[in-house]
């Protein structure tokens, strides 16, 4: 049986072991692969980048949703930016006080193609309370002001169609997007083989909101298997957890010991992070 | 140029893209390559199993290192078991309290091949502070009741030479080989690809010690790039931390947020080492 082989920067790779190709497509957008594999259950490729694994896709779900929402005081309007494969919703929804998730992804047949094949993971975007939003976020965020709460900023690597999603004009938009008490967070690469991406894109988050914080987590099926996320706010920090709601939510990877440990950085990573 | 790959329970495989072997005999215990590579400095494979790559050894050697010193209250007297590529005997010497540091290695010829190929990690060996025991370290630790402060448990994989490293005999060994005071830290697989190994040893090491906590780390060439270690004590603890010689080390991973932050636990990782 064949192996999928992603290389990172020329230097390191990780391969999964596959069987069979589910789907292949080419969207307007990019490549769309699905296989099944022998030990990571379904594999998402997006132009040969995986995307998530049934395996592990807990890890950054959890994440990129609980930790920003157990900060927030009340989260009820929830954006999430990408994350065409629901699962980022799937986690949003675990939080009872949201009223409304809106997904904005620029590309249907991610979410059409993880609909028919991954439903562990985009079976949450049945729920009523779900929006589905087919478009450029670059453009719907700048249309929304003061409607969310929380923005979760899913995105693909900052090269092809999410390349936007990492500029500071993109975060000022999402500044204004955000109601009052409002926070952010995204997705910010591997400090270990992207620095130099993350040093950039927290430089340009620095830039737009007063609050920012980096945090870290273990995904194994992504480059170094380490990856950051930034938390944005004017208003809220780590300091201001909801350690009721973050005690109550079951989850695979976040827990109570999490929301607060995940802030604790790497001493290379700080630097990148905080190098103030 | 080639690339070595090393595949985990034929589901997965991390890939490093190498250049020259640089060296390359087979010791009485095991196979023994170093590589140059394209982005990871040296490599070092025992067993075609990478031990460390240059580019990240600093994450497990500070981990396995100065989370149990920093707790423990004034080490002198510490053992490394294992460890021969001298990594971790480098980051006990940055304790200026250390007076002396055993290195027990089964097998010279990892030493001596990486005092010649690997001197950024082996250099330390040098110290007059290290002592060199090349020899099993089940036996060692048998002979040498009430001696040490501090023993970490830098071993291979449980399988190989290793094997009666993850044993409970061994711990029970291990705490006989203590002074009052004394701390045990030990290297304990993946939580991701080695769920039964986490759960054994640290099954095996509470049936021993009053006091074990799992701590983790990223370290992107190890399976998974999520790792987990053992702190086990009968006197001394995570919140015993001594937050000034924690603070005072300069190091590339650990520092004062990592010493508490590492004990934060992945909900699933948790349930396997603590599932009381």
């Amino acid at each position: 049986m064949p192996w999928f082989y992603e290389p990172y920067n020329d230097i390191s790779a990780i391969g999964i072991h596959i069987t069979d190709l589910l789907h292949h497509e080419q969207s307007p957008f990019q490549d769309i692969k699905v296989h099944a594999t022998v030990g990571h259950g379904r594999l998402l490729l997006l132009d040969d980048m995986v995307m998530l694994t049934e395996l592990d896709e807990f890890v950054y779900h959890d994440l990129i949703t609980h930790v920003p929402l157990c900060i927030h005081a009340d989260p009820k309007q929830v954006l999430v930016v990408g994350g065409g494969d629901g699962g980022t919703v799937r986690e949003v929804l675990k939080h009872p006080g949201v009223e409304r998730v809106v997904l904005c992804e620029i590309d249907e047949r991610v979410t059409r193609v993880c609909q028919q094949w991954i439903p562990s993971v985009a079976g949450a975007l049945e729920d009523p309370r779900v929006e589905l939003v087919f478009a450029d976020a670059v453009e719907y965020v700048r249309r929304h002001t003061g409607a969310f709460d929380a923005v979760l900023v899913d995105s693909s690597e900052p090269i092809g169609p999410a390349a936007g999603l990492f500029e500071g004009s993109f975060f000022a938009d999402l500044r204004r997007a955000l109601r009052p008490g409002g926070i952010v967070s995204a997705q910010t690469e591997s400090p270990f083989y992207a620095a130099e991406t993350v040093r950039n894109v927290f430089r340009e988050i620095r830039g737009v909101f007063s609050q920012v914080h980096g945090y870290i987590g273990s995904i194994p099926t992504y480059p170094s298997g380490c990856w950051t996320f930034a938390l944005a706010s004017d208003d809220r920090g780590p300091a201001m957890l909801d350690e009721r709601r973050a005690a109550a939510l079951r989850c695979k990877y976040f827990n109570l010991g999490i929301a607060r440990g995940a802030f604790a950085l790497p001493e290379f990573a700080r630097l990148l992070i905080d190098p103030a």
